[in-house]
């Protein structure tokens, strides 16, 4: 029988130890939620440290992501290669600990916690991967996909807004096995959260449509353990145990008070928090009776195997399910894909067509939502505006006791109604990247990537194929006003490192932003794409080949109809290359000869060759911008002039707004001629 | 006796009639709301349409801003300047009537909305200040300050994360005299919600200690009239009145339709609901029996007249009250203030004080908040990182019943306890600008002002003096590693436009950024502060004088003890401004002379006149900068080389940091050097 209080004393100790050494952590949430963590991780939790990566092991995600040191003493202490070293090494340069969890450099870590209420929410995202993948690819006696996420958070997390989109899409979506712990221990880093904090947390969560179990004693391993067994037990709802904690637990001058939260306890208060739980080990030992009560390889081999066993029946059973569930679980494209992208520009340079590069994009997603059914689309209730939907891709549609629903001909719905909530939404979409088996993509207004901007930011850190759709990128949305037009935000988002930014000026570029996006697998990509139609910008067949490229020359002096060599440069990005090629023609008249680059990703561009780049750039020639937008990027591109907006838009309608700030290509064509003659 | 059906329809064919004329906007919220709009704005609004800016009127906030021409007609029905020729020109060019409602375009309009759960934490805000006020300044028998808050908001506002943010802290804060009416129509734009919004509302707002009153047909005047009163009888609790009702009320064919959202309804089904209503009246025509049912004139110049009367008693027996109580609503600093600010950055200099940033604002906080009662703190639960608390500043504190507990000397609370809530501590700050009498500041951790980053933009747009206290601003805050490091912050924040950006290098710089904040009526400021203690930077006098136009120079080649010309110019900010002293030493032992500029604040800096640029810009010498973040931003000040950070930070302690990113005196020297000597 295991030693469940040495256990979780185990735990502390590695946390109060490692803190210490560090001179830098946070000790008191590790302390009071270890016993929480016995419950779950000796008795729950089906893993095998062995292989971090077994596709149907439970997850796990910490969302107060603060607490690391619980995290990296469970992963040390069950067996996984995390070595005691590295939690001596806790927050130094390097190590496998760093200061909040990292997806990627510890093993066993899912996903990047620390910015509040994200965990939670890329948690929704991993248990509506893991439903929408049993639907899909289980068949009867075959239930290859069925495990649980479950999830560790705090007052912090429930405090943060994107908590509640979180938890009304996990009711809406009936995340029956996605179980929640709620370390309820009434301290923050204020203090004491009661003037705060005055949410009544189960009736919130009632109202969710969620099953609320508890309060149940934090510190009560059978407690918590049976209030686990039973919030396994629902079959139509996400759950949450309300677990009473106490901060920093086991130390008597810290515990139950904001000190606990973010400073090392001290090596006298330490000595007497080992006093206090009669833990005598030395700092970074663990008697071997407690590692024996904590291995979980053995257990995790076996459960693996057993389901390595049951993979190898459903292969034979069903062999080409099999194996495009291991393509799409491995996160590989499928193998012609090149042909299908390559197929999708031929068509679109062929039919040239005027479209809204939102209709651009709808284009290029009905071929590849068709060839790619990992391809899960969403918008944040825009689906109309934003056209992220595809005829293959129905809404996702789920029965009363919560069931995905198949459509006549027998598909799962794969286009998700997020509604109103951009941040939830995103963060989802970074739970459902991190989980496999599907590629994420959802849509909203431009402007709105305001609100869903740090989950963007954390898909760029952990390096995840999420695909953002914002539309309605301008001025050019015209008489919904300055509260919606974008000015500052395509410049903000280049701004992030490790994300594409494609602003596409038609069809064509369009399609290859899409396809880069899904080509890179480790980054995520944002696609701004316009409300008004653009003309399709002609373009050689060279010219085709560099889109890919971040930047291309687009048409030359001679494409104005002027045999002269280029005096100037114009660049542009999205619809207003259009813009450049009028301009360019009007300065053709005038005897000026221009070239016109099309820059549809500032950031691919710049991982381009030195030469490359200076023959885009076309050094030497006097540069000038033009883009919608705010002006303080370009001058990195060694421009003289731009042709942008650095105040805020007005309503009206878009051809009186181009006017009024100057998007013209009289106004452009000026611009160019005051570079070249400034007296 | 009114004809309240009248009434409503009234709205209902002006908002019709003006989405139709402008072929754009959104007549279905008008139209399901109009009967709410009678309850509230016929019998219980109390508002002077001839002085919009009465200090003592209600307040309405329209939270789902695309109603906008719910808002235009209730203007123009009730007596505001809105003539009936700017409802004809909705939506068009510098017209009064924009696509939504803009604060300072249209009189009347208390907020800019549009942005979705904005404005329901607006009005938190508004409540908030109203209450704050009220407990200063109202003495027995004298309610100078006595008005409600009302909000009209719908689905997309509740399905916003902000919203749990928003109703959370009104009830934490009993704001008894915020009454929100929920348009429940059970239809957003990708149609009907019930797939995606499954919460019980009314339950998951009595979870937040709020009234929950309803549901009542909403298209019942009478059974809204009665539930407004109820509400009004709240003591100490928020009020939520649910209004069931029809999107696109009266239209035969659009009404209960996601169709009805967002687009005219077209000549035709105009023509059908005009006689399903039972209106005759032509486009734009209002019958004069209906404008005398709606007029609002008399009563109104009426109630502000017996406030008018009120205040004139308080005035007599309360006259410095009644001075202080002019004063700060009507935003003006104290007459002494430039004193005040002088006496503090003199004292500052004289110091010269070695220490972080953040602490540096303290400092200044400390006499500004000592001389300007009007300064209202607050923090996202960081108010000991943030150091935004003061001696001046006790923490706001409530009694049971919701009445603000006064100090044993007297003093309310004016530091508040946001709680995690980042977006709407940022949007609730908004609303305490826009109600007046408060100038707001409130503190988080630099990197997550992505979450509140929206809110910050609404405030620019808006022109309010709000003031952003992020800290923590670089890599320099160690060991929490990339989550929590910032690297594009600085260089996104600056692209908002109208945002005053400060990352102040020391204590004198801090002051400033301060001053300028407080001084600057019309505009947001953040001010970038760092973790870690920097030395103060040494400075002439004429410098000192200089802080305030947003980048001066620091020190010349002869301050770091080598007598020639300078040959390159370092720009630096906030922390990296005495690194950059260190290289300018370094370098002139290797001969090599150095102008050190401070930049603080590029956004002021760029407002300068272009004499003082080009000399401190130090044009024809090579520049380079040094800011710990992302590059993108300097090349506009024609920097030749950057030492920045374009990737993410790492987990460590900060030393290592700045070694592993290149943050040494040595690498901006050889940086320096390579620049001019580039072979």
């Amino acid at each position: 029988m295991a030693n469940t209080t040495a256990m979780a004393n185990a735990i502390r100790a590695l946390a109060m130890d490692a803190v210490q050494q560090a001179n830098s952590g946070h000790p008191g949430a590790p302390m009071g939620m270890a016993d929480m963590a016995v419950a779950l991780w000796a008795r729950h939790l089906r893993h095998n440290p062995a292989n971090p990566q077994w596709v149907d092991r439970d997850r796990f995600i910490l969302s107060n992501g603060h607490g690391s040191m619980l995290l990296y003493a469970l992963l040390h202490l069950t067996g996984y290669d995390l070595p005691i070293e590295e939690l001596k090494n806790f927050r130094q340069l390097h190590s496998k600990t760093p200061g909040h969890p990292e997806v990627d450099i510890t093993p066993g870590v899912e996903t990047t916690t620390g910015p509040l209420g994200q965990g939670i929410t890329n948690a929704v995202g991993f248990a509506l991967a893991e439903k929408l993948l049993a639907a899909e690819f289980n068949r009867p006696e075959h239930a290859i996909v069925d495990h649980h996420t479950y999830v560790f958070l705090g007052d912090g997390c429930l405090m943060e807004g994107i908590s509640h989109e979180a938890a009304a899409l996990a009711g809406a979506w009936k995340l029956n096995k996605l179980v929640a712990l709620y370390d309820d221990n009434g301290i923050s880093i204020d203090g004491q959260v009661a003037p705060w904090f005055v949410d009544n947390t189960a009736e919130r969560f009632k109202a969710y449509q969620w099953n609320v179990i508890g309060p149940v004693d934090g510190h009560d391993v059978d407690a918590v353990d049976a209030a686990i067994a039973q919030a396994k037990q629902s079959g139509d709802k996400p759950s949450l145990i309300i677990c009473k904690t106490h901060i920093g637990k086991g130390s008597p001058n810290r515990q139950d008070t904001a000190k606990a939260h973010g400073e090392p306890l001290g090596a006298e208060e330490i000595a007497l928090t080992r006093a206090q739980l009669g833990w005598d080990a030395a700092p970074f030992e663990i008697p071997a009776p407690v590692y024996g009560d904590w291995d979980a390889k053995a257990g995790g081999t076996q459960a693996e195997r057993d389901w390595d066993a049951r993979f190898a029946a459903y292969a034979q059973a069903y062999p080409e399910l099999a194996q495009a569930f291991s393509r799409r679980v491995a996160g590989a494209l499928p193998t012609n894909f090149a042909e299908i992208a390559a197929q999708a520009l031929e068509q679109a340079h062929a039919k040239q067509q005027a479209v809204a590069t939102r209709k651009a994009s709808q284009l290029a997603l009905e071929a590849f939502t068709a060839a790619l059914p990992e391809l899960l689309g969403g918008s944040a209730d825009l689906t109309g505006s934003n056209l992220t939907n595809t005829p293959s891709t129905p809404a996702l549609r789920l029965d009363a006791q919560g069931a995905v629903v198949r459509t006549d001909d027998g598909r799962i719905g794969r286009h998700i109604n997020y509604g109103v909530r951009e941040f939830g939404m995103a963060a989802i979409m970074n739970g459902v990247a991190l989980h496999g088996g599907f590629i994420p993509y959802g849509g909203t207004f431009l402007t709105f990537s305001d609100y869903s901007r740090n989950a963007i930011r954390m898909a760029a850190l952990m390096k995840r194929r999420v695909v953002h759709v914002f539309t309605h990128d301008s001025i050019g949305l015209g008489e919904d006003g300055p509260t919606h037009q974008s000015i500052e935000h395509a410049a903000s988002l280049r701004l992030i490192p490790n994300l594409d930014v494609w602003r596409p000026a038609d069809t064509a570029e369009t399609t290859v932003a899409w396809t880069q996006a899904l080509l890179n697998q480790d980054r995520p990509s944002a696609l701004l794409l316009s409300r008004q139609a653009v003309p399709y910008a002609p373009k050689r067949d060279v010219a085709l080949a560099d889109i890919g490229r971040g930047a291309y020359v687009l048409a030359e002096p001679q494409d104005a109809g002027l045999d002269a060599p280029a005096q100037a440069v114009l660049i542009a990005t999205g619809t207003e290359v259009a813009l450049a090629l009028q301009a360019q023609k009007l300065l053709a008249g005038q005897n000026v000869a221009v070239r016109v680059v099309s820059m549809p990703s500032t950031s691919v561009f710049d991982r381009q060759d030195a030469d490359y780049q200076r023959v885009v750039l076309s050094l030497g020639l006097p540069r000038v911008a033009v883009e919608m937008g705010t002006t303080s990027l370009w001058w990195k591109y060694g421009c003289t002039a731009v042709v942008g907006i650095d105040s805020y838009g007005e309503s009206a309608p878009a051809a009186k707004l181009f006017e009024h700030f100057g998007f013209t290509p009289e106004n452009v064509a000026a611009t160019v001629q005051a570079v070249l003659d400034p007296s």
